[in-house]
């Protein structure tokens, strides 16, 4: 078995997903990559006296691991970010894992190019991410 | 524009941005919080036969750019995404200057929600990536 | 297509990689983890003194990229590693593409224990890294 | 035993070690190295339904710690790993402290080639790898 998604036919429904149980380092590392230190992800005494009660990931980690599911798991090598829509659904707090999940919903006849669904969902089977992609697979 | 306190009033035409040289560093750090390692971004080898002629950046790493504009310069600590519309437009390459930008575009009347613009640019003026959020602000 | 390495059958010849082009990050990443600070891997003007003539990755880094591709490529989710025997053969320098390559070389009868011949080469061909992996598919 | 300078004789016999508690930090900064997102060590839901019972280390990153030892303790400054040989005996869970120890047991007469035993015992004084290390030692 060679993982080589390349040269394999993409059709509508193929799905695939990936999972992470999202930690500390995950949220910091993202907030030093980039810049956002909103108190929300990084101030504990902060977000403790919110409605979330304690620190949450980034919306955009999250969206994140939905490049991973199209860029290793159901386009693979090649394929190219073209669009995605973002709906934040519920909050994700450290320990919570994360099932991001990409089905196939469209594909252009004359261009490889796909639109997938893209879902991110809890441990409780809680949707806390919605959206669609689109991308492109290039030789 | 300078950081804005929590109870500064946001106004329709606010605008604020976020300039970072993208590096390799920060490239490597998101393919390791998110699993992404499509080998356009870790593999020089590959991304050097591609089109793009090197490794590019993850485009969901440029849009954690607007994370930080909205949550810590432009609405501030309290702002919570409620979703993101992304449309990549050019590559973005290790040494590439990013100006993620994000401006004030509509404004409820019932409830603290705010669309906004967001462009980012890179040191060419070329637009990367552009698209709106649309965010809320808690108290 | 679903990504379900695991239900897969596994058959002696099956071949699996992944390549990445190894950074400075990975290098001192690896360092802050193991407390490795030979000075070989960290410091430039002793490693520019050496025959390597520049600073190296830690042996045990691209070792690690074996890891990778038994556990989500090869044999997949449930494998755990029951040996590894490595023969380091050449330096890996910043800026080289590794490619670590494990092929399934034997396979119990009586228990899913598998061994691997494992090998990495750099972007000419060179063997750095040689050796064999055993490794347990628990359901 | 105290950090050995470059030029201090090396005996058989001679034992040196490091003792790190094995942090979620550490599991996944080395997941993000190479790239091996196993869900065994990641993804919590997954890895509490295996014997493990939760996420595990990477039997790579533990064995990394003797390349600490060797570089920095044992052999010091101008050591290079030759082999490897790594027998995974039990799991590391997020917490345990690891010890890893290298003794010196063959040294060749004709040149600077060190055999060591390896061995890494956690906070109960169980076994979790052993093996054996090869390093010549470099002017």
């Amino acid at each position: 078995m060679v993982f080589q998604a390349n040269n394999i036919e993409i059709h509508i429904g193929d799905t695939a997903n990936f999972s992470k149980t999202i930690s500390e380092y995950d949220i910091y590392s993202f907030a030093g990559i980039t810049g956002d230190f909103n108190p929300i992800h990084i101030d504990g005494e902060y977000a403790g006296q919110t409605v979330f009660g304690e620190r949450i990931a980034h919306g955009m980690l999250i969206a994140g691991l939905f490049s991973n599911v199209i860029g290793n798991r159901l386009i693979g090598p090649g394929s190219i970010y073209l669009g995605q829509e973002l709906v934040f659904k519920a909050p994700v707090r450290i320990g919570d894992t994360i099932t991001a999940t990409c089905r196939v919903i469209e594909k252009r006849e004359d261009k490889p190019i796909y639109t997938l669904e893209t879902i991110a969902t809890n441990q409780n089977n809680e949707v806390v991410l919605s959206g669609k992609a689109t991308v492109i697979k290039k030789p």
